[in-house]
């Protein structure tokens, strides 16, 4: 028999990630789309446990809740948590202006995914990817700021890669095979 | 008898902005730095309401609390209710590159005060000013974003004018007016 497992999010390309890596190890997770008040906070990992309290309250099963921010290094690790909001306003070209004429392309992607079980304990998973942001925008596939992302170790931005490929490398794979372990460890799969 | 009043914020240039402004109405303005969690949230009073609620299960007394944030029009409102991180990460520096080349260098001020009473009934009020975003920075006034702005009506950016001049303009002066005639009308003070 199959577990099953919420996804709380109304981004379907993470939903999609994340299904993907689950399904491996006979997990099948769910979407639920909920409207969460994400706190203005310094830290991803702060922002998702603020956010899965909230979840709590309305879910009553089991649910993983991530957040995930793009932190480059010459703008101060601009647009870090905020980088859903920054995405919607100025875009990937509001990124690659910033950077015009910036040699400095160093930049991190960041998960922080919290695990909440049915009694209410949190647990958090983290994942990050070293790359650079790319002088023009490349590929159309998966989401946000993927376009001018390229892991290090790749020649393609997360936008040129299928959901296999960048899973290989992705923040949010590695914090869901982090929590993957820990469930195995836990003998909880 | 001078009326005591707290002012929520860590920000020292908005303390005096708005102390200036209500000791004209015999109101003696004390600032109280507070460390209150911002929810991210799509509008400011939303923010400020929040805020508002945090920094009552604190203080005692009735206080005034608000938040700010600059509406570009060419960049869909960035950065908005994200002003003050956006100030802190790319700075005003970060807003000219991201307008380089734009016409439309049109924005807006925006304030959302609250009042919060000893029995924890709460107010909203606002302020607004027009303006456009400056090619380049100019002045060393005031704080934040005004270095760029310059509010219709005046060949002076917020910068270049005295913490009076300002007053005449600003957002946060309109708010603070608005809460005085209310204030008045109310026969509070």
């Amino acid at each position: 028999m199959k577990a099953k497992l919420i996804f709380v999010t109304g981004n379907r390309g993470k939903f999609l990630e994340a299904k993907k890596i689950l399904e491996d190890f006979g997990i099948e997770l769910e979407q639920v789309d909920l409207d969460v008040t994400e706190p203005q906070a310094d830290n991803l990992e702060e922002v998702v446990k603020k956010c899965a309290e909230e979840a709590f309250k309305v879910i009553k099963r089991s649910f993983i809740i991530e957040d995930s921010g793009l932190f480059i290094n010459a703008l101060n690790g601009f647009p870090g948590v905020y980088s859903s909001y920054v995405y919607k306003t100025i875009g990937y070209e509001g990124i690659l202006k910033l950077l015009f004429g910036i040699v400095d392309r160093s930049a991190y992607f960041m998960t922080s995914l919290a695990y909440v079980e049915l009694g209410g304990e949190l647990k958090i998973f983290s994942g990050r990817v070293d790359g650079v942001i790319t002088t023009e925008a490349r590929g159309k596939n998966n989401f946000g700021f993927d376009p001018i992302f390229k892991p290090l170790g790749s020649n393609l931005t997360f936008a040129e890669m299928s959901i296999e490929e960048k899973n290989k490398f992705s923040h949010r794979a590695k914090a869901l095979r982090a929590f993957v372990s820990w469930l195995l460890s836990e003998k909880k799969i």
